[in-house]
């Protein structure tokens, strides 16, 4: 199923692909349907990259709000794809770099995947790769007119490409031109309180009965604020009670979980 | 006729048409009326570049959305007019250079192009060689006044010179005096339920029954979007069944059609 | 009159007189009065600077649609002048360059004229030489504040001198102070009706019966298209006919001539 | 209690220390209970960083009005962390450096944080290591860019990192995106009248019967701007009087302090 | 009277005379009370300067529209100054200078200036020194603060200075503060039916009977583009005409003048 | 009394002391009780910087129209003070040069301070060291950083500085952060009749039955603009009674003096 797709890990990927699983550090969890039908579509782009002979190239945007698992699901169909050259092209490898060297390195990557007969390559967090910010708003046109032509450039005869980008920021990628530059876009939602309660289930944290509740308060979240928020209240109030939580011999308190519920949405 | 006329290839060409030819890697269908008239048309002015006197440099804009053909038709004007000169300027081999580089080298096309009896020029995608984008707008000046000039100025004695350019950005253009620069001008339309209907035929992946339905789905698409959407369609919904659909032996299951139809068209 | 003294041209000029001329390669047809006014006040400007001893530096602005015909006027006026030093500073030999070059090349231009006891220089498309675009808008502050003293700046004692600008911007150079600058402004207008009848007759391309229908389709054209609309009529529905046509063997089909007038105003 | 934690200085901590003692000089005094609280939990967060396994790096965004006390609160609980290393970026280490210079510098204190297994980093007046200035507004991108990322950045594997931030400019640096970026953000207040009478009970220099009535005219005062006033009543009216009220012989005058009070917030 | 004190030219000067006899070619004419009324209180000023001790540094500016007279009258204050040292600062020396080379000659002169006794420099046009253009606006914000500074920096001990500026940009200059910079402003008028009436008697160009008329034609004019109207009108309708006119023969053609008038003021 | 301390020069202090002196070279007459207020306030700061142990750092900011005298006023402070390290930073002595060398000597006064027990630092027309001008508005980020983190950080243990700016520009100042950053805030103002009536009596150029007039006519008036008039009004309408009216054989002609205010308030 879904989840078993999602946790296979494929170790044999040399060094890229610890790049890729530290996009997914605490392992993947079921976030529900809509995360694992975008899986699927996403899967089947693989495919149709792998067999087709019209379309070498097939590019795929995964957008949604801060935090809602979009580097993770990513990675993991970069890693599920099998494919030999598999690249996350990330702002974290290229901090304060000149944006001209940050383009040498990106169109590196295209290059490096000309020569591989298929590949995956992820340009990741997009808004910071343009170096986006929203005052101005201001950002990289060299970096964005780059990303423009390789995003559209074929390559090379017999080789195929899968490109997957992520974003937080559609509004401004859409206003720059890049969704229509993509030939799919999908939405990773935030999870909604059927989503958070697979979540929690699998978590173990809560007491039975504290699971409903704390789904239903915890609606509308992304992914990562929930881990936050858990490890948060795993603490208990006077701190040292998170040991006994993970090793399932204590659950969280629940009116202190509203507590921190409280600090993280307060502003 | 048009079909035909659009198929002919002329080998003879060497290296440069390699370049033309890799804009329409598919081969040519016959995308209606609309299309050809365009193509006809543009075969005028290769025949009035060549016979005039008095018009030593024609220059002709094709505009319309973007995947709507715009660049295979160029190419294909291009490779039909038989001229010894037949070059295309395009962002994907300036990719990452500097503003003053890529003038420099556009320059080099038209003097080299000046150094020819007849020549055609293709200016593809001019919002991507001036580095346009929408917020600002920014793009580059430089290149934009280098154009102005270069599609003004008069090859040399005895020289003789048709301009193409291509564009998806009409507005843009317009407003920085591009279109009252190029001598005529033409749009390039997207696909009317007739033209994908001509299109489905001649591709063969539907059921007979399907076809009208498809192309009535299909209306008012730019022929790339066509492409990539059956291309998806093809796989199947559980993937693996692209070869069979290629190789004539399935059809595209109509049902799994509208939910890719739903799914490049959502956002 | 008007006509033949538009047509005198004045060999003896040597390499400079050769840019002129390319400013009017087809030769110059009479354009009606309007145009006929605005020749001899220019050169009542020429006699100004000649005899007068109060008035060293007379600047003259000739602004007009675009095609209207501004530079092949003011190239005429510099020959007919049969100034010792005449020059055309165009965008044309400065493409690509940097600002400050062209600065350079300007003022080196305005320093050779104040060797000469009497010279005309002409600015052409002023606009252009100030890389001006709509956009913005941006254009070379550097360039126009260069221009703005020179257009101010008397000769030295006993020379003289007459400058012509050119430009298809009038707004844009009222609102930089350069009209105010320019001691006298002509408007050279597009052609009426009666205007084209005049011209359609010099060149006699359509039948005596089409004369008036085509001339009224064509009021308020600057020359320039009209003469890019009779070449491509002249090509004929199929092409090849253009040779009769010149020849006068044939006229232009009037219907043809419609459709073409279509393609060209379309947009 | 929350004072003598406050209080409690770990002087074994070498040069670092020094700076993070200098952002308290005057030592801290009890603030009231919002303050204490905000002091607890961040206490948590230390202890979060310490014992968790999925959350190597959390971030905390202390803000609130200018002089409120952040920086020597943020400066407390990295003494208080015990952690070995603890590190204080501020703009006034950089003054006068390019921004370039400054994203290398924090780039290194990061990096040097890595290499601890428990470090606290604190980013002390954001908007000023961006440059921030509110006309325009302008700040540097190139510094905001690196610090985004390395807010997500997570650290190498074993390595544990809490960053608190702190500034006064909210608006501007959650329209930057930075708040979302920090897992967690707490407002420090300025001082109600309660807080400010416990304030002056510490500190003595006030007559007793002048105690309430000088609280409530320093009601929702900074505590900075409260230290500064009670420093320029000390002087008396005629000067010289400091001495006598700080060693307790004299206490401030009720109506020189209220005309005092008018001085700084006249404006 | 005025028009003497205006005509007393001091040859003794040297080099820098000749920049500003320039300013005056033509000599100076009587243009009117008002422009005598100027000149007289910017003679005060003049001594001023030579007998105060409270005042080391005057500073005046002479503010009118375009070819109003300003450059000659500054330039005529200079030169009746009988000042050791007078010096003109000019866009026309710089032209085409980087904006710090101009400053440091700006800053040059006004260094040379401290080491006389007595000193008057005139800044002509001012917007033109500040490449100053109306869209943007944009203007050399170095000069500017260049010029503010060195308009209040005090003479050393025992050194006076006077400063002149000039502008037809007075809203501009208001805007950065220049208008306050200068201890006194004037208004330089263009000619009202009165001034014109007694320049056109001096020159002496018309027929008795048509100096009102003409006169009442030219009220609101600037002076220059009196002068310039004259020499047009001077040459004929076909030319050839202007030195009877001007050595006292022929007088102008009222009606041929009326032409020109409208040529000039049309646009 | 205030008079007095303000003419009280402290000669004992070297180079320093020269520039401190030309801020007020026409010595300090008693420009009324609201002047005297500031002065006494900000000799309390100079105590209070002395005696103080929690306040090594005391920052004071006086604003108010052009020429209303707070120059002046810093200086005197900074004589009065007998600190032994006191300086003034002002744009007159950085003329021309870049951004960052500006802060480069900016940076120098205060790390000189930082070296003496007592300091005290004038930054002079903090606009003009900003290089500030109101269209944009522009003024340089880098400067502008930078003052704001010296104005707070603290001087090394034991050494102690009062920072005095002074403006013209409080909304300007106010806009970008800095009024908030000055501990204190001053306002200087223009005099009034009153203040006017005791100005014009210590200098005794009006007649006696004049200088109610007078003072009236003066209202609102900053000080400086009070002594350019005067300076004007003393040559008299013909020239030459100055020396008369400063040596007191003649007074003011009430009349002229009428016609010189219209003169300087015109605009
Ligand atoms: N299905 C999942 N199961 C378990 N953990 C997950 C899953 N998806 C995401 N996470 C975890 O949630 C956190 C956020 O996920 P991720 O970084 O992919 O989100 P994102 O949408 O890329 O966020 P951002 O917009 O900040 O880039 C990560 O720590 C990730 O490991
Ligand atoms: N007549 C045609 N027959 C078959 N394929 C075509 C035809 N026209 C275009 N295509 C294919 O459709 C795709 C899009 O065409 P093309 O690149 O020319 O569009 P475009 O208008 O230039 O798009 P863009 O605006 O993105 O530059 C290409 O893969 C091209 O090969
Ligand atoms: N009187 C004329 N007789 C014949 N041809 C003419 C005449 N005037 C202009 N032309 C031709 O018309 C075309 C346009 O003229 P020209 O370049 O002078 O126009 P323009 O107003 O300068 O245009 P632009 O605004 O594009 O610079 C040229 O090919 C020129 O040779
Ligand atoms: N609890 C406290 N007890 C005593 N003094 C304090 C306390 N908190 C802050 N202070 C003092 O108040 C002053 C202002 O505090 P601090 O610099 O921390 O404020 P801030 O909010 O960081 O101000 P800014 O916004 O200007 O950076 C400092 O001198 C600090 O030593
Ligand atoms: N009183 C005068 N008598 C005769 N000629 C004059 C007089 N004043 C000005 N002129 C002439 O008129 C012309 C314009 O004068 P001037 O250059 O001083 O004007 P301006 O106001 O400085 O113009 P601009 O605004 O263009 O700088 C010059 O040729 C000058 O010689
Ligand atoms: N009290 C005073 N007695 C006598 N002269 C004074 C007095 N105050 C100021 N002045 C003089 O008035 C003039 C303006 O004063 P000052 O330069 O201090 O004003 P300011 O407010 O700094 O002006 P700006 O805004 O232009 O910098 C100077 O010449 C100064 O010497
Ligand atoms: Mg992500
Ligand atoms: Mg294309
Ligand atoms: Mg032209
Ligand atoms: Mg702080
Ligand atoms: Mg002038
Ligand atoms: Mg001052």
């Amino acid at each position: 199923d879904f989840l078993n797709a999602l946790r296979e890990v494929v170790p044999a990927f040399g060094a890229s692909t610890d790049d890729l699983e530290r996009c997914r550090l605490g392992g993947m969890v079921d976030c529900g349907d809509r995360h694992k039908h975008i899986y699927q579509r996403a899967m089947l782009l693989v495919e149709q990259v792998k067999v087709s002979k019209g379309s070498p190239l097939v590019t795929c945007l995964l957008e949604g709000s801060s935090g809602s698992g979009k580097t993770a699901l990513a990675a993991t169909v970069g890693i599920d794809s099998d494919f030999p050259y598999v690249k996350i092209v990330s702002a974290e490898t290229m901090i304060g770099l000149h944006e001209s060297t940050k383009c040498s390195q990106i169109i590196k990557v295209f290059e490096d995947a000309y020569k591989s007969p298929l590949s995956v390559i992820i340009l990741d967090d997009i808004e910071r790769l343009l170096e986006y910010v929203a005052i101005g708003p201001r950002f990289s046109n060299l970096i964005s007119q780059t990303l423009l032509v390789l995003l559209k450039r074929l390559p090379p005869k017999g080789k195929k490409l899968l490109v997957i980008g992520t974003t937080s920021q559609l509004i401004f990628l859409e206003s720059i031109g890049f969704c229509d530059t993509f030939s799919v876009n999908y939405h990773v939602p935030t999870l909604n309180a059927n989503d958070v309660k697979k979540v929690l289930q699998q978590l173990n944290v809560f007491a039975k009965d504290d699971v409903d509740a704390a789904a239903e308060a915890l609606n509308d979240m992304p992914i990562k604020k929930l881990y936050t928020l858990i490890e948060m209240a795993a603490q208990g109030e006077q701190g040292g009670s998170a040991e006994a939580v993970y090793s399932g011999k204590e659950k969280i308190n629940i009116s202190h979980f509203y507590d921190c519920l409280q600090d993280v949405v307060r502003i």
